[in-house]
């Protein structure tokens, strides 16, 4: 029974998420039960939706329990085992939570699922070739439909998400361009992740602003967005829509802490006959075989060399969340926890 | 060559449209070329989109060239002839615009379709089984896609459109719920039209009162909505939409005077997972046969009594017009040519 550091939410946030927010408590394992695994985790993956689920409001997922383990994605690796088919030493993704350890009913579908780091290493499995990379799969592929020569659009370009989508927008033949925050992310937009263009939104005070570079980096227009910051960004884009266009609606963390979040000319949507669809990956597991195995492969082969933000311990984990909503992380943010 | 009187857009409305926008002048029919038929039109439709089509702005259509014809669907009856197929007599549906005869090269692909006023009235074809029916069905079919026992909601639901719905939605086994505006027109909707409930949106100042009425007309929610209206009325829906909801937008009467028509919380759109997809009638040609048939059944049959308002006389047209854009109308708009 190892000690476990743990990261319990301890009050919700009012407006902004604060570091207070959480608290960290030391534990220890419990025994194994027939079927059960101990993971020892690897890296702790830190996303978005996860303030989403602070609040304790109507959204798509069940709130975070107050006093529980934060809820997230893990790698690792089994290090006590009571079921055959996870012996010790198998590398595995799951959802772990916020904690050097977890116990898991391995025989219980879709707990856990064993992953080969011959040609991928271990943390991809949070970002490319996990739920990010799938996430950046099923909003191209199944709501933008690219087809060749058309233009695709991403904001938080350098995110996992962002990442991924441009390795598989241009893998499908599509102009490919990012909107970051900064110019070292758009610079590495274009330089390693293979980004036509990228434009820094910290550049542009208004909607209209942004727009205009928006348009002339897509000269003919924009045939897919996906989107996952709401706010100024997408009030920009909208104007810059051919017909037809197609918006994915992944996330608007603009919002999250709760402040009005208006879409300025949702007239647009008629005019340029929009679809606008929102989605969450986790609905979609029916797409997941097939996206995770384009997905590997792209990073198999190099084609899909996404960066990561490596926080170092569970107790750097609320610092480095609070940083991924202002957009201070560079690439997937991660805690290492060995 | 008989006198036509024409209806011209003079000049653009400069915010809201004004009667002086437009000018009624006389003129003469020009002489038949072969293949032409002189049409003399018994009714002239009157829609919102022409208000939209007023502006020199992008849109979806052209804009209306000033000077010219208002353009407008038209019914009447073939009353000279140089084209074998269409001989004096024939009933026909076009788009000959606001005047009292219209000249047409029947040999045009879609110029003239003959209707058959066996068991539907002339003035039907611009309404119920014309181009308002098939919008509704297209939205409701194509975009809402509703299942037995679904909520389908939709906004101006005694116009033309919102009639087609209702009748539409019904016979799929939905309980279908309107927003009109006065007690008159919701009690026709339940009393007429067979809508399970109408809420009168002037009852209410703001979203959030008109939303709560909504919630207690739909209490398993709403899973289709089609929206004529956009503004207050968008934002009210919005919150009651189910996940995995569908938006068909069709219109967005409350923006065409150029006024900013913000969606206050398009985060919904992702929290819920809606669809929310424009559309524009005329560019799906494919599915008006199957909607006409099915239109044409339920009118025939007594399920779809669709009302009309009727203005007498050309010179009516634009006070009509005007009128329409306010809501002041009840039923299809249409002005009466003999």
């Amino acid at each position: 029974m190892p000690s476990n550091q743990q990261i319990l939410l301890d009050n919700r946030p009012v407006g902004e998420a604060v570091a207070s927010n959480f608290k960290l408590v030391d534990s220890t394992t419990p025994a194994l039960q027939d079927g059960e695994v101990l993971v020892r985790h690897h890296f702790l993956s830190l996303d978005p939706y996860m303030r989403g689920r602070m609040n304790d409001s109507k959204s798509y997922a069940a709130p975070q329990p107050l006093g529980q383990v934060m809820q997230g994605g893990t790698v690792g690796e089994v290090v006590e085992s009571r079921n055959t088919r996870y012996p010790v030493g198998d590398k595995v993704v799951g959802m772990g939570g916020w904690q050097q350890y977890s116990v898991v009913n391995a025989n219980q579908p879709g707990a856990l699922r064993k992953v080969d780091t011959t040609h991928v290493p271990l943390s991809a499995y949070l970002g490319a070739v996990g739920m990010p990379g799938v996430t950046a799969w099923y909003g191209l592929v199944k709501i933008c439909e690219p087809k060749v020569g058309e233009t695709m659009v991403v904001s938080a370009a350098t995110g996992a998400v962002g990442s991924a989508f441009a390795a598989l927008s241009k893998a499908r033949g599509c102009r490919t361009v990012g909107i970051a925050g900064g110019p070292d992310k758009c610079k590495y937009a274009v330089d390693e992740l293979g980004f036509d263009a990228c434009i820094d939104y910290k550049q542009h005070q208004t909607a209209a602003s942004l727009s205009k570079a928006l348009k002339e980096a897509c000269p003919n227009g924009i045939d897919g967005y996906f989107e996952n910051v709401g706010g100024m960004v997408l009030d920009a884009v909208l104007p810059q829509m051919n017909a037809f266009g197609r918006i994915a609606v992944c996330g608007m963390i603009a919002g999250y802490d709760g402040q009005p979040l208006p879409l300025s000319h949702p007239a647009l949507i008629l005019m340029q006959r929009l679809k606008v669809q929102g989605f969450i990956v986790s609905e979609h597991m029916d797409i997941w075989p097939e996206a995770l195995t384009e997905l590997g492969t792209l990073v198999a082969t190099g084609k899909l060399r996404a960066r990561e933000s490596i926080a170092q311990g569970l107790a750097s984990a609320p610092e480095a969340f609070l940083g991924l909503l202002k957009g201070r992380n560079f690439g997937k943010q991660l805690v290492q926890l060995i």
